[in-house]
C-alpha cells in the first residue's frame, strides 16, 4: 500500500499547522481570509466517498471542529466548506471564513485573485492561535 | 420550533427531485453540469456544524451516495462538493460533476456564468435518472 504524502502544490501554497487524528491541518498562505485546509492522511484518495466510512465520519468531525472554531474566533458571516480538487486532485477540504465585503464577497474565493501572503509575525501568531484552538501540539 | 421550508431562491433555481431520509434533493437548472443540491430538512440551520451529530452523519452518507452515483453515471473527471451559502444562507450542499473542458474548468462553477436551463424533455429524463439511481419515489 502506498504511503501518504502531501501533494507538492498544497505544500507550496500552505503552511503546516499540525495533525489531527485523521487529517493534516494546513493554513493557506492568504492573509485576506482565515482559510484552513484538512488533508486526510490516506494515500490515493480523491473524493470523500472513496474514504472508508470511519474515516469519512472522522473527517466530518474534524471539519466541524475546525469550522466552528474558525467562525467563533474570527466572527465570520458565513463559512465556506468545499472539496474541489480540479487542480490538485488529492482530497483536501477547504474551510474559509467569509465576511461581508471581503475581496471575493459574495462570490467564491477559489480562483478569484492572487493570494496575499502573511507577514512572518502574523503568520506565527495565526499558527499559534490555530494550534491552541484545535489542541494541536507544536 | 419553526418548521422547515425551502429557501425561495433554491426553489427558483432548482427542480425538486424528491426526498432522502434527511435531505431534500434538488437538481440545479443548468444543463451544462450534472449538479445536485442536498438541503437537510431542518429549520434555521446555516452551517454543517450546527446540525445535530446524527444529522451530520446522515448528511454525509447522503452526500456520498449522491456523489458516487453522479460520478459513475456521468463519468466525471472530478466531483466538486461545497457548502457556501453566501447568497442563500439556508444550509445546502452542492455536488457538481466536473469534466475537463466544461465551461468553468478548472475554476469553480459558482458565480462563473449564467445557467443554461434544461429543455423539458431532457429535464424529465434527468429527473427520472436521479430518482431511479437514488431510489427516490416519484
Amino acid at each position: 500500500m502506498p504511503s501518504f504524502s502531501l501533494h507538492p502544490q498544497l505544500a507550496l501554497d500552505c503552511h503546516p499547522v499540525g495533525d489531527l487524528a485523521l487529517s493534516q491541518v494546513l493554513l493557506l498562505n492568504d492573509r485576506r481570509y482565515p482559510w484552513v485546509i484538512l488533508v486526510p492522511r490516506r494515500a490515493g484518495i480523491r473524493e470523500i466517498y472513496e474514504l472508508a466510512t470511519d474515516d469519512r465520519i472522522m473527517l466530518l468531525a474534524e471539519s466541524c471542529r475546525v469550522g466552528r472554531f474558525l467562525m467563533a474566533v474570527f466572527d465570520g458571516t458565513k463559512l465556506n466548506v468545499g472539496a474541489l480538487g480540479n487542480l490538485v486532485p488529492q482530497l483536501h477540504l477547504h474551510h474559509v471564513v467569509r465576511q461581508v465585503g471581503d475581496p471575493a464577497w459574495p462570490g467564491p474565493v477559489w480562483g478569484h485573485s492572487a493570494a496575499a501572503p502573511y507577514r512572518a509575525a502574523e503568520l506565527a501568531e495565526r499558527i499559534a492561535l490555530l494550534r491552541k484552538g484545535l489542541a494541536i501540539d507544536a
